[in-house]
């Protein structure tokens, strides 16, 4: 199979043909024919729709992802409506609500009855509410009790990302027995790597590998091939938890189960995969307060807005932060050279600080952070910042002193370097650790919250420093 | 199975109450007899063991994660030697040397000769030279032929990443020669959802899937019931895009080929599931210029050094903005006010431009950006920054102009904010599309370089525009 790019590429093309065509025919024309132009148009379509049915689903998303908002719909609307549901699914939240703003209800409808019902669980939150109903009335009695079922769990937790594909086995059987059950399955789910055994109650008992089955002999009842200690997890459990243990005891699919024990659906790999994936991407947005599901190639009115609340907060942080230069207009007045000098004390904190709050939150997110160890972690923090602001703090103090003939000055910047790290290496623990304690995302706008710390700080002290040191 | 808290948390306690025992022992009898310390000891360590023997690898490397140094050691001491290569694959490269330093040559060797050679094969590079020679010398010629074949492929190559456990089977065989022949497997590998198919010179030729086998009647001959289009790489192809088609195709395992079409290896989605969560972890630190590899819980002299080059490189850009500011003393002189706002030109500039940057690698990171889209890309960032400069720049140049009683004052701010905001956009769209044209990583460092320019040319703007129309 030739890689994404070479099978995008001709796509890509085509759209840049048509471009071309289009404005060449109304610079030649401007009063052609409408048969013309349609003609090319149908032309156009069909070659489209023939280069779309080639491809995978997950690959229209992603062509779908990289167009700007006028190609992406004119590709959209040729994508094949027992697929649209697919793709939908498939594209990141921002682009499936892009793209179903601009379908009709009509084909909105039909490419949800096509959908399978934890793809249409997933989308479902981006469906407007009187498609959702006429939807609930249309479906068929299964998909719509896995609605139901799949309501009831909350955003981000194992409930949410369950699928019903599941194949069990009744404690009773041999393998004998199952492989025939199982013949008669039309199609085995993808990913099934084991088969899960349950009690008369339903209730889960163990797993069967199908490797396993391979193996052993017909007769043997499969409660003695079974694994009673197989991964489980509760559909109220935390999804990026979830992933974390198919990570690390390398999982292919884990049952999940009610409170009584009964299975209630089955977790896959590949679902886990995208999770670890969005989880790890969104922390390095929100970092700078931006959503992880920010559409890249969105409109930009829509872009604009979605940015305004964080720059009116950080607008509102450097405000305060100017203000502290305001204390010192005084001072500055006297010495100069300080308005000069201050932006630096503030900057190597600001990036120092946000190395700290890197390192922390990824810990976090990692799990390799608690009660027990985060006493060292700001201590060996400080540490670090310590000898970094003896070393470079009097480097950068020599300078100035040099540059401005002024020894005092340079021992201020020296200290005022050395008070401002130690200061951003304890904000770039306490925040995050202050966040993540409070329930919240500790990655989520950490940067400008500790960038107003180091700055005003670095301010503060390095202009009261000079305040009380260097003036006459 | 509880979850890992529960799991590491009799440890964690051990070892703390061993902490607590050791010092109230000092304390309490400094010249205590030796003979009670060495008993103590002797239990404690009986005990660590005993609970380490109840973990996974995975676990314990976790928990070896999480631990300041001299209680790393401690526990990594008492890891049976079977299990300890594979701990030291499990754990974070940083850790891992760590270990690696604190074990003697004699265990080192033996914990190598316990290990997988896929394991071995990606560990080696944190092994001392002279133990890796003498344990070619020593290893069992099956795995010095891995680790010969897999030298040949780079780091982050496909070839880095494979296995060496295929299952194959050659086309002529039916379902029933392929069962026996699996029956007669010592162990059937993790993560086989397919065998390999393949011709008389050992070339791929196709996948079984293991549930196909389970469902087909015995007589029929594999090369009717194989996939002939399975997922395939190359051991040169990047680790990073074998990630991404996996999860694309959510692909459970896949063949690694060479240039004649001969099966060399495996690729399995667990390995893959870690390269995607490294991948973007890194893209996380190396934003603010650290390596993915950092211990969080490492040594303060190490992490301290570690952190100098990118001090340093912070240190000159600031200075360098700094001296911006110094070419406009005269300037300050006369209106002190402009030190007092100037750092809200350079903040604001730097947080919306960082937003563009994460927002820009993530983009790449997916594949999503290409030569086609760029341009719309850059125009949307600075459209985006216009309306935000328009917007927010008049707000602060009205608070401004109230607050110093000084109308030019606030249409010089507001005009620097938007051609700042704007510069912001460009350059971060600018840094990492050079950066990646150019081959290198386009995370790394970018925040510091995105600073550097919004800092100076904001303070250059700022204090220009202020010079040509305010001073007298």
């Amino acid at each position: 199979m030739p890689d994404l790019d070479a099978r995008l590429e001709p796509i890509l093309r085509l759209l840049h043909r048509h471009d071309l065509v289009r404005s060449l025919a109304q610079r030649q024309s401007p009063a052609k024919p409408e048969l013309v132009d349609s003609l090319i148009e149908r032309q156009y379509e069909s070659e489209l729709r023939r280069r779309l049915a080639a491809l995978d689903s997950a690959d229209i998303a992603h062509l779908l992802e990289m167009l700007p908002p006028q190609p992406r719909r004119a590709v959209w609307h040729q994508v094949a409506v027992e697929r649209a549901g697919e793709v939908l699914w498939e594209a990141a939240d921002t682009v499936a609500a892009d793209l179903i703003e601009a379908t009709d209800r009509d084909r909105l409808l039909r490419l949800c009855w096509h959908m399978d019902p934890d793809a249409l669980h997933q989308v479902q939150h981006l469906i407007p509410q009187d498609v959702l109903s006429e939807l609930r009335n249309t479906l068929d009695p299964g998909k719509r009790a896995w609605l139901r079922t799949t309501a009831r769990y909350a955003k981000g937790s194992v409930g949410e990302l369950m699928s019903p594909d599941v194949v069990v086995v009744p404690e009773a059987a041999t393998i004998k027995t199952t492989l025939k059950a199982f013949r008669q399955l039309q199609e085995v789910p993808d990913q099934t790597d084991q088969l899960f055994v349950v009690d008369q109650d339903q209730r889960l008992i163990g797993a069967l590998p199908l490797k396993t089955m391979l193996v052993s002999r017909p007769r043997t009842p499969i409660v003695e091939l079974m694994q009673p200690d197989v991964q489980r997890f509760k559909a109220d459990d935390d999804a990026q938890e979830a992933a974390r243990a198919f990570e690390r005891y390398d999982l292919v699919s884990a049952p999940v189960i009610d409170e009584r024990g009964r299975i209630l659906g089955r977790l896959t790999v590949d679902v886990m995969m995208d999770t670890i994936r969005e989880e790890a991407e969104d922390d390095l947005l929100r970092r700078d307060g931006l959503s992880g599901d920010e559409d890249l190639f969105g409109p930009v009115w829509r872009s604009a807005q979605r940015r305004w609340l964080w720059l009116a907060v950080n607008l509102m942080t450097a405000f305060v932060a100017s203000r502290v230069i305001g204390l010192f207009e005084h001072t500055i007045e006297q010495l100069v050279a300080l308005a000069t000098l201050m932006p630096i004390v503030a900057s190597v904190a600001g990036n120092t600080g946000n190395q700290t709050v890197a390192l922390f939150v990824r810990g976090l997110a990692m799990d390799q952070v608690n009660s027990g160890n985060i006493r060292y972690l700001s201590f060996k923090e400080a540490a670090v910042s310590s000898i970094n602001g003896l070393v470079w703090g009097s480097a950068i103090g020599l300078v100035a002193s040099a540059l401005y003939g002024n020894a005092a000055l340079g021992l201020v910047m020296a200290a005022a370097m050395l008070i401002n790290l130690i200061l951003a290496a304890v904000v770039g623990i306490a925040v995050p650790a202050a966040m993540h304690r409070l329930g919240r995302d500790p990655a989520f706008g950490s940067s400008v919250l500790l960038t107003f710390t180091t700055d005003s700080m670095g301010f503060f002290i390095f202009l009261g420093l000079a305040t009380v040191f260097l003036l006459p």
